[in-house]
């Protein structure tokens, strides 16, 4: 069996899907190669790993390919395929990731820990009194989540220790509290925190017309695609004191360019895409790999399947 | 009905407490007082509010008084008091928002959120992997609090949605699963995260025996006061790398002198005193009086009663 790896994993990771990899499978890396050889080779795998461009399998996969497994959990840039064959994804595996910055960014917001951190490295004590006063708390914020994937489920479950009211934003998922624009134009004036998962295909969804809705001093997260915020809208709500804070994992563009107000403004924690980050991540890609691919060996179901049969 | 207020109230707080007190109650601020009339203005009240010197009361109290409303949680200076009077404190009023201090800053140190918050002072994008290969996740981390009192069970209470086992450590308290210091030496092998919430009482607890014992890579964080933890032994530990980071909203010393190195070792947080903060915490300390004073007026059961008849 022949298993290509289109990810780019560290060395670390590498020297481990060696040593961990079943004997009949021999590896062969994208790295390795000359750009001329990748696609010639890929078309003798049985496996793929990784998230080669959408043009190496839009034609339909070479008849050997047996298993995909993406290396991400978004696949949106693959949905339009039509594929005769297993593809599973990373599940849930950067939600809680995402969910644990998105959680720690809010409590840093209402505690002043940004603020202490930067006074920190300027060696600078202000004494309790001055953080003190303004300090805010979590506890039973009233929290909206858009969306109603793994993320937000993840958000859910770590906010309810806080006694935090949470409820969901989607159309048709059956976890979902409010199903409309209108539900959430209704939810808005009753909540302090409003937290974007959504996908790329939400484009402008939080847009001017649904920040001026948020109830005034409320708080912004968002650990969805940049593109799904209006972001000069939301610059704007932040430079009026509209919004109370904002918690920025994306950003429309990144790097963020350095005139841009997110930089500066009070009570913006931007933590530049790093949400879904935990160590030894491409190892846990690479046992994700193993666990489908002995599931695969024993006729086991394959874990985190996505459905690329149909085309969209 | 005389009320003395021996808190020094903020002026929106002293403005509410007059807009909120009963038209029969007339309230005097030690604040407006020359030092040598506030002594014996206090012998003349039905009510206090707020933490005098323990001297003011240590005769016995003036046979006026009849409630008293501590403006602290702690209250270990009046233990030697024998006081024939109610007494109350602000009970777990500083304990949620010390725990959120905590879980935050745990949460800060996991996923980096201190080191982008001072990269986002010097406007410095760094991209994901920088961060994403080194954070670590919450979640699930086995955790120990020194203590058993209401920061410990709030604690126990944020960290259940992160799927943390919580154990509390008490010598009597039943809501302790370890009852000495064996116990304690007993789990730290197996413990991820140690957060103290030890009184002052517990001096030099947090030993370099102890800290030794800790597992290599693990947390420690202190809420409890600067004395119970043997600072230089926790700064060589972090040095040497035994230590995988601390949370410290208490030092030996504060304002913490610019020499120690806590300011700078990596993986710290200093959050200078600020655990128990929240904003309108005078208008809330108000809010704890009026109700005890109406709770006084229906004979209804106090709030928060502490036990200062029996003396230690």
């Amino acid at each position: 069996m022949r298993l290509f790896v289109y990810s780019p994993l560290s060395a670390p990771a590498r020297a481990y899907l060696h040593q961990q990899l079943p004997a009949e499978v021999e590896a062969t890396f994208r790295a390795d190669l000359a750009p001329e050889d990748q696609f010639p080779t890929f078309q003798e795998a049985d496996v793929l790993l990784g998230n080669p461009p959408p043009t190496w399998l839009a034609a339909g996969p070479s008849p050997l390919l047996r298993f995909w497994q993406i290396d991400s959990a978004g696949f949106e840039r693959y949905r339009h395929l039509r594929l005769p064959l297993p593809v599973a994804n990373m599940g849930d595996f950067f939600s809680w990731p995402c969910a644990e910055t998105m959680v720690g960014g809010l409590l840093a917001l209402y505690r002043h820990l940004a603020e202490l951190a930067v006074l920190q490295a300027q060696k600078k004590w202000v004494g309790g009194a001055y953080v003190r006063n303004r300090a805010g708390l979590l506890r039973g914020k009233r929290v909206v989540v858009l969306g109603a994937g793994a993320i937000a489920l993840a958000l859910r479950q770590q906010l309810s220790g806080f006694e935090c009211p949470v409820q969901l934003l989607a159309r048709t998922n059956s976890a979902a509290q409010l199903r409309s624009k209108d539900d959430l134009l209704a939810a808005l004036p009753d909540t302090d925190i409003v937290i974007n998962t959504l996908p790329g295909s939400a484009e402008g969804f939080v847009s001017a017309e649904l920040l001026a809705a948020m109830r005034p001093g409320s708080i912004y997260a968002s650990v969805g695609r940049g593109n799904t915020t209006d972001e000069p809208a939301l610059i704007a709500a932040l430079q009026a004191g509209h919004l109370g804070g904002a918690v920025l994992d994306v950003t429309a563009v990144e790097p963020l360019p350095a005139d841009n107000p997110l930089w500066t403004l009070p009570n913006v924690l931007l933590t530049q895409h790093t949400g879904g980050g935990q160590a030894l991540e491409d190892e846990n890609k690479v046992d994700m790999l193993l666990r489908n691919l002995e599931n695969l060996r024993h006729d086991q179901p394959l874990e985190n399947l996505v459905d690329l049969s149909r085309g969209y």
